[in-house]
């Protein structure tokens, strides 16, 4: 181990992002986070892409309190197209608006979206780097009430209810992980997956073709931090995901989900057969953001030698 | 004349659209604007028609005192784009920029131009009707300053200097009058060109393929307005213009430049062989507009009878 060695976070949404901020508290700059790009969606004229953007948000400390966009945000162009009569089921700040038509003019031009987060990351001058888990569209479509949804609308116009009769992410035979991606697995300190989503948050990433055998290649331990708190799921609607993937919703589900790339869990229950940290999930405010990615970190280190 | 039949005037930016503001308050629903389309810019993921737009805000009593957008407009994505690097040349409202969102939106889906400026002539409520002069994109480019520009980049960019080396409508060739432009012109009481620059402004509606003949067929007298006053140019870059294409600023020059669609003109200062209302072509306010387009409109109504 190296010092400098990145400390790597997979992160979909609010739990990802928020270790991630916790991790920041820890290792700075060596902070490398691979975001979930599959909830990406174009529309506004804007490349809106939700996950990356929340944890580039997390971490410059620009979060707003209603949990997504940037503090402060006006909604101006939103009001605007209500008054036009446009039914806007995409809610979106003016400001984000203008990240997302600066992106989408950038990917026009012929830019990578690693390009498009770097430089966002530098104008809102975060610590360490927000990459995306590939550069090529994915984008996750969900089975549920007889019909298939962009993942966005299941979440916003379907209210994000059960049952869930499937999940695809469309684009992802195609993807590969990022040279920037594969750079951070091979030469990490530790690689945490955040407590997001396993299924459309975590789950699109793992389908990238090449990831998760770079998971396993990977020198540093591999370890993943439950999203299920007190056997319940404290955000999203992960457990009608869990059900159809016909896991419990508990961290053995997790784990079995993320299979042979796990070498470690960060959990407040046992898994069998996998070493484990048993600690409090919550990540109140800050402190507990800190304790929990420091606790996490300390825990991947000691793997290490084992 | 049958009550009812449509005044048409033709407009570019501003002076026909106060010219129209007035005319609304003279023939009210009767009015039929045909505006030019050669300034459209598809910017942030929108589409951008400065003026129909402008002429649409102005028949909705809704301009901002800046002479263009919409009043009380707030530019925060403008603001955000900025904070982001982006060196922004156009400079669009909020509001305005969820128009052009919303347009961009409904063309992408198939609609005609003529259908998103009759939606957004509804919203906003005006009196009578907003004509793309065509639905095929038109697009004026200008050579200046060793170089060829887009007509807004020219304007904004190049500040809108002369000397002028050449002005070019890009897909007019391939463009034609629509079928309520055909019609409106086919059954006015009178049709008036605007006060709007000959070149950039009038000049692309009437190099649509089609739209001089439809004049010169059209049973309503063609008035012109000059947008000389006093021998000069009110507003813009028209001298510039008039000199490239070898014309004096002058209602001779204008009268010129329309040919043989016009069968008069009002102007304050004669034009050999074209009858003439001489008049004071000032609209300093709401009073002004109307009378302007009052006697403008009666003058066309006594050429019918020539």
């Amino acid at each position: 181990m190296s010092a400098g060695a990145p400390v790597v976070v997979l992160a979909g949404g609010t739990g990802g992002a928020k270790l991630a901020r916790g991790m920041a508290d820890v290792v700075g700059e060596d902070l490398v986070v691979i975001a979930n790009t599959a909830d990406d969606v174009e529309i506004y004229g804007a490349h809106v892409s939700p996950d990356p953007d929340l944890v580039t948000f997390w971490l410059a400390d620009r979060i707003d309190a209603r949990g997504w966009g940037l503090d402060g945000d006006t909604f101006a162009v939103m009001d605007g197209l209500r008054e036009l009569g446009v039914e806007v089921w995409f809610n979106l700040g003016d400001r984000d608006l203008a990240i997302g038509i600066e992106r989408a003019r950038r990917l026009a031009q012929g830019a990578r979206l690693t390009e498009t987060l770097a430089e966002l990351g530098r104008t809102l001058g975060i610590p360490g780097r927000v990459l995306p888990m590939c550069d090529e569209p994915v984008r996750t479509r969900v089975r549920a009430h007889g019909r298939e949804w962009p993942f966005q609308e299941f979440m916003i116009r379907g209210g994000a209810r059960g049952p869930v009769d499937g999940v695809a992410y469309d684009g992802a035979p195609d993807a590969r992980p990022t040279p920037e991606v594969l750079d951070a697995l091979a030469h990490a300190r530790a690689i945490v997956i955040g407590p997001s989503n396993p299924l459309v948050s975590i789950g699109p990433i793992l389908a990238v073709p090449g990831m998760r055998a770079a998971l396993r290649a990977a020198p540093a331990p591999v370890v993943a931090v439950s999203p299920i708190v007190a056997g319940a799921v404290l955000k999203g609607p992960t457990a009608a995901f869990m059900a159809w993937a016909g896991q419990p919703v508990s961290a053995a589900g997790v784990a079995a989900l993320y299979g042979d790339v796990l070498d470690g869990i960060v959990a407040d229950e046992p898994v069998a057969h996998l070493p484990l940290l048993e600690t409090d999930l919550l990540m109140a405010d800050a402190t507990g953001r800190e304790r929990l990615a420091r606790e996490t970190l300390a825990f991947a280190d000691g793997l290490r030698g084992g």
